[in-house]
Formats: structure tokens, C-alpha cells, sequence
């Protein structure tokens, strides 16, 4: 019996569990303290009228033995991936009904998608990166390359014709560094991976942040995007479903690899070790897509994006150099005082009772910087800046 | 860029995948045929009335700010894991809180655990088996090596001294043949496991339907098997949970292979890959273990097995062999007149417009046998044994 050693090459603790660790031990001593958190990202507007409603509606559904559900199709009820679809058909864009998966989230899908490749690809990631896209595959044992983004690309690394990678992540807006990439910008991408016979995995996690309408929210907005790419989206930011578990995978059938349908190994993989979402999930989710549903979700975002224009402010009063913040609810600082990214996130926890996100976490790059959320609370984010304001 | 080739080796499709497809092309074509399922084992009684209540009472706490849930933790709420543990205690085991993980179901963790063992691990599978367990090995390109499950054991293989495995699969209650290990028969399996340094995986899925005391309903009941088995359990079948998605799984602390906790890995991939259960699921999943949900669930089952004594009755009075049906609620018969079990599938569907399982879908051993069921409701089965009795 041998254990999957790829496993011991991982660095010791996952970078929010290491940090969920810290703060849970500052807290325990010192329980008089009020602790806010800028850190994992997570939101904190409750769901909707409109997905409560849906939500209530569904669970009695599931009472009833007339109208109660059991097993779902693997890839989600035809009716959430109809209402996605009529999102994306907002965007220009037109999918067909089993390009979609449901998912319980986009994590989970950009971890699992590597299962269809080989694990002797190549995968190209850029640093400072989501750090899931580097775990995963070093739990498969691929060989990675990595990419600079640093403030000499405005964080957005482009193709570099003498590299050769066979898999690729892209994010965009950006997470940690909130940086977005322009439609010009990602045409080179898609370029680079047709002629390296490629794939993008594009997490589109924060497509709803985008304000300026010359910015592309899905990378199938670029021509031929769907021979090359895979986009993963995710309900968690654009209507509050961290807790809620619900997204979506795009898998056009145009795409395909060693002469097979990408989408028919996926299906093949989802139906063989995934059950669905649970109903009383995808109709929450569909009623986000309903108008009542996209107005709330869309002032929910606009709330997000409020906070971070007084983060922002706060940061440019304090003359701290900054990236995100704009069409993206990161504000990506470097950390002041030449402290390094951990240092400062000790100094933020124990004088000002702020938690962040440390740059180092997301890879070397990383190192100096440091990450803010958006998504606190407005009166939690307003005083956070105030001790911020008085402390540095 | 080369997709994982071992996908290809898999067959064409999926079992249940496959039925589905045969069953919706003969319902387009006979429309005003009433076709009963007593095939893919989904269940058809609602959710509780406990359930129903958690459920919409955890869905209005994600409507306010104040009780919203944003990530939980990766392993589930501690809550339902000290549920879970309480329900153990009812079998004399004792579990420590973090020796449980929540999972979406037993399903995705049987395939996702694959994750943290070697590829070169050699697998030993029951035929005929749940396709699960082979598929998701093939996918890896594991050796497997199989065991013969038939007449001459009961469909129940004991340890081969002679065949040499690191990965053991069991399921007992038995997913397809109804068959239930008693405890010196699973002593054996820990026995073997133990000298060959190799892990069990046990799907205990049906352990709520065992219904004589002497028969083990967890491998945690066997000495040792605490270093030895990694234990998958589900509420899809035990309340009703097939389209609500939840599940436990058990991996004691004491379980090391390589000098690694197997525990410690496998949060390390869930935290890495997965992100949790719905919090209002888990509180629906919490009210199964109150004493009002035990009752409510141990009287869902009594339904079942009151459909499974029917449908051993019809069998009995027709002359068809058959297995399971007691401690269990799936039927295992030995098709009738010579019938390939694909034959008798279409027969079945076509004349009597029933649905059932053809075993040849769950291995070689399966060929000549058949599954039915005992998860339809009472009509459903009473009528489906009347179209049997006319037609054989």
C-alpha cells in the first residue's frame, strides 16, 4: 500500500486554513477584542428575497410525495441550466444546454476538471495565484511552470512563445490581485493556445464585479475561445452563495483534445463521481436569474464595490500603492514599512484587529503584498479603515 | 496536451446513464404506458416532516444578516458531525468529532478518496459490484483484481491468502445482490487487511435496513478495522436524501499507511478541492438524528422492507430464485428462462413496462441476474408484481 506521496510535496496547511488557525487562536486570547475580517473573501449580505422565496418553495416541494425529488441528472435540472444559458445570452454569448454543468461550486470543478487530462501535461499558472490552482496539481504530480504577473505587467501576465504549457489558469477580474484583463489581452491568450494545441481553465468567479463595459466578462467573448477554453463561474460572490454551494462549468462541445469531446469526458466523469447539486439548491440559484433576483444581486455587488472604493480612498489617503479595488472586489496593497506579507498580516491581527489575506500565500510574487476583501460589512469595513487611518 | 487516456478504457457509458436512455426512448414512443421504476434505487417517500421544518428554518436564517452562513468548515459543521457521532454511540462505537467528514454524498467521496492512495495500488473488487468502485479505478488506471461473488458464497467472498491487494472494496448491505456480511466474515476482511498493510473502503449505505441485530451495521464493530477501513454512509437511502445530498464519511485517526495519517490527507483534499455541504442541508441532515428524525427515518425503511417482502413473495410464488430482499432492499433474482439479464431488462420494459437493473451492469458475475428495487411506492410495486404474475 503507498499513499499518493505528490501529497507530502504540499506545502503544510491550506493558506485560509492556516489562517482561520491564527485568527481563531488571537481570538481565544484576547475575547474582548472585535475581530474584522477583510480576509478569506468571504460575503456577508444575507441571500436574497428572491432565492429565500425559492428556496422555502423548494424544501416543501421536497415534503410532498407529489412533488418530491430524488436523484437529478448529473449535470443539473434543465431548468437552472436554461436560466444560465439566458444569462449568457445577456453577454452575447449562445450556449446550447449541455455545454453547462451545475456544480457545487467553482472550486470543486477546477479541481476536479484535472482528472480528464493527462498528468504529464504541462500547466501554466500565474504567480501570485488563487492557491487552489497550485495544490491540485501538485496533488496530481504535474509539472508547473510558472508565470510573473507583478506590477511590471499590471499583474496580467501575457503568452511567452518560448514557453510551452498544455494547461493553463486564468482568472480574471483577478483574484488576489484584482487586476482584469482587457479583450486584446485575452485574444493573445486564445491565440497562444490554439497554435500550442492548449486549454485555458478560466475562472470567471467574479465576472459580476466588472463595471466598465469594455471589459469582457467571459472569455468566450473572444473569438475562438471555444475550441480552447473551459469557464468556471460561480454564484458564491455574484449572489452570496459561499455557504449556499452552487456554480457552473462551460464546456463548449466545439472543444476537443486528442480527437475526444472534452464535454463527453466530463459528463463521463461527473456521472461516475458526482450526484448533482441538491434541488432545493438549483432552484435557489435559478431564481437569481429571474429580474427580481438579478436587481438584488446586482445591488449586492454594487454594495461590495462601495466598500472597496473606501478602501481604496483610505489607501491612496495613506499614500499605500495599490492594484484592484476597480471591477473587482480586491484591493491588492503593497504592504507598507518594507514588512513582509505575514508580518504585516501579525501587525494588522494584533494592533488593529484587521485580517487579511497575506500575498505570500498566493506564491512568491506575493511576497510584500497583501490582500483586502471587499465584502465585509459596510460599518465593519468603515471602522477597519479607521484603525487603519490611526495605526499606520 | 494529452487527455487522461484511461478514460477511454472505461465503457461506453454509464449503467444507470444507459437505463435512463433505454427508458425515456421507450416512454417517447409508448406514451400512455404507466412505466413503474423499480430500477436506478432512488427513493420515492418525501422528506420528513423534522427535515422539512430544519430545512425551512435554516433557509430563513440565510435570509438575515445576523444569522447568515458564508464558508463553513471544510469537514461540515461541527453540529451535525456531534449528530453523526451520536448516532454511532448508538452502535457501542465511539467517534471522535474529527475522524467524521461531510460529504455531498457517498458517492463522490468513494470516487474522490482514490485521491490520496497511489496509483500503483492494486484494487480488489467484488463482481458484480456497484460500478463506481471499478469505473473511478479505471479512470486512474489502477490493476484491478476481482472476486467472484455468486451461488457458491452467498455472494459473499471471503479473503483469498493467495491474491495480494491494497485497496478493498465492501458493501454490506449489498449494492446489487441484497447480501449482508455477518461479523466473523467481516473479521476476516479486517484480518487480511491488516497482514496485506491494505485499506478497506466499506460502503455502509444500506446499513439502516439491516434489520436482524446479530448482523454488523458498521466494519467499526470489528476489532481493529479502526486501522484498517475508511467507513462511506449515506441519508440518501436511510432518509430519503438522493436529490438533497448528504453524507458521511469515517476515517479513524488510528488509520496510518506510509507513516501518514490517512485523515490528515484527506482533509488536505477537501480542502483543496471540495468546499463543504449547503449549510441549510446540514441542518436538514442534523434533524434525521433527533429522536422525532429517527422515528420518522426508521419508519421510511420499514415501508421499503415491507416492498421488499412483497417482492419476495411475488418471486417465491413464481419460483424465481433470488437473494437479499431481508436486511437489505434490493432484490437479486436469477433471470427466468435462460434470459441474458439485458433480455430480460427489455422484456421487462417492453411488455411489462417495468424497470429493473440488468446485473450484467454490475459485472460478469451479474450476467443471468437482475435487480429490482424495493425504493418504488406501495401501488407502484403491488402493481408491477401483478404485471409479473401475468406475464411469467
Amino acid at each position: 500500500m503507498n499513499i499518493n506521496r505528490n501529497y507530502l510535496n504540499l506545502q503544510d496547511s491550506y493558506l485560509f486554513a492556516r489562517i482561520a488557525k491564527s485568527v481563531n487562536e488571537f481570538k481565544a486570547q484576547n475575547p474582548d477584542k472585535k475581530v474584522i475580517s477583510l480576509g478569506i473573501g468571504d460575503v456577508t449580505l444575507p441571500l436574497s428575497k428572491s432565492v429565500i422565496a425559492a428556496l422555502s418553495a423548494a424544501t416543501l416541494e421536497m415534503g410532498n410525495a407529489e412533488t418530491f425529488k430524488g436523484y437529478g441528472d448529473y449535470e443539473g435540472y434543465a431548468f437552472l441550466r436554461k436560466a444560465f444559458c439566458d444569462y449568457y445570452a445577456g453577454k452575447g454569448l449562445t450556449l446550447e444546454l449541455d455545454e453547462i454543468f451545475v456544480s457545487d461550486g467553482a472550486k470543486s470543478d477546477v479541481g476536479n476538471m484535472l482528472d480528464i487530462f493527462s498528468e504529464d501535461n504541462t500547466v501554466l499558472i500565474p504567480d501570485p495565484v488563487y492557491p487552489v490552482y497550485v495544490d491540485t496539481n501538485i496533488m496530481a504530480g504535474r509539472n508547473i511552470v510558472y508565470m510573473d504577473a507583478n506590477d511590471g505587467n499590471s499583474f496580467k501576465p501575457l503568452p511567452d512563445k518560448n514557453v510551452k504549457a498544455d494547461i493553463i489558469y486564468l482568472c480574471s477580474p483577478n483574484n488576489p490581485t484584482g487586476a482584469v484583463y482587457n479583450k486584446a489581452e485575452l485574444a493573445l491568450w486564445v491565440e497562444y493556445a490554439l497554435e500550442n494545441d492548449a486549454v485555458i481553465l478560466f475562472d470567471s468567479a467574479y465576472e459580476a464585479f466588472v463595471c466598465d463595459k469594455s471589459l469582457p466578462t467571459s472569455i468566450y467573448q473572444i473569438d475562438r475561445a471555444e475550441q480552447c477554453a473551459i469557464e468556471f463561474c460561480s454564484l458564491s460572490k455574484t449572489a452570496g452563495f459561499t455557504g449556499t454551494r452552487c456554480g457552473f462549468t462551460i464546456i463548449p462541445k466545439a472543444l476537443t483534445r486528442s480527437g475526444e469531446s472534452l464535454n463527453r469526458l466530463w459528463l463521463r466523469r461527473q456521472s461516475t463521481k458526482f450526484n448533482g447539486v441538491p434541488y432545493i439548491i438549483q432552484r435557489g440559484a435559478e431564481a437569481v436569474f429571474s429580474p427580481e433576483g438579478l436587481a438584488e444581486a446586482r445591488a449586492s455587488v454594487a454594495y461590495y464595490m462601495d466598500n472597496a472604493r473606501v478602501i481604496a480612498d483610505t489607501l491612496t489617503k495613506l499614500g499605500i500603492e495599490f492594484t484592484g479595488g476597480h471591477n473587482a472586489p480586491y484591493v491588492w496593497l503593497k504592504c507598507p514599512d518594507g514588512l513582509s506579507s505575514w508580518e504585516f498580516f501579525d501587525k494588522l491581527l494584533t494592533k488593529m484587529n484587521i485580517v487579511g489575506t497575506p500575498g505570500a500565500g498566493f506564491g512568491k510574487n506575493g511576497e510584500g503584498n497583501f490582500r483586502l476583501s471587499a465584502f465585509g460589512n459596510r460599518d465593519n469595513v468603515a471602522e477597519a479603515m479607521k484603525r487603519l487611518e490611526e495605526n499606520l
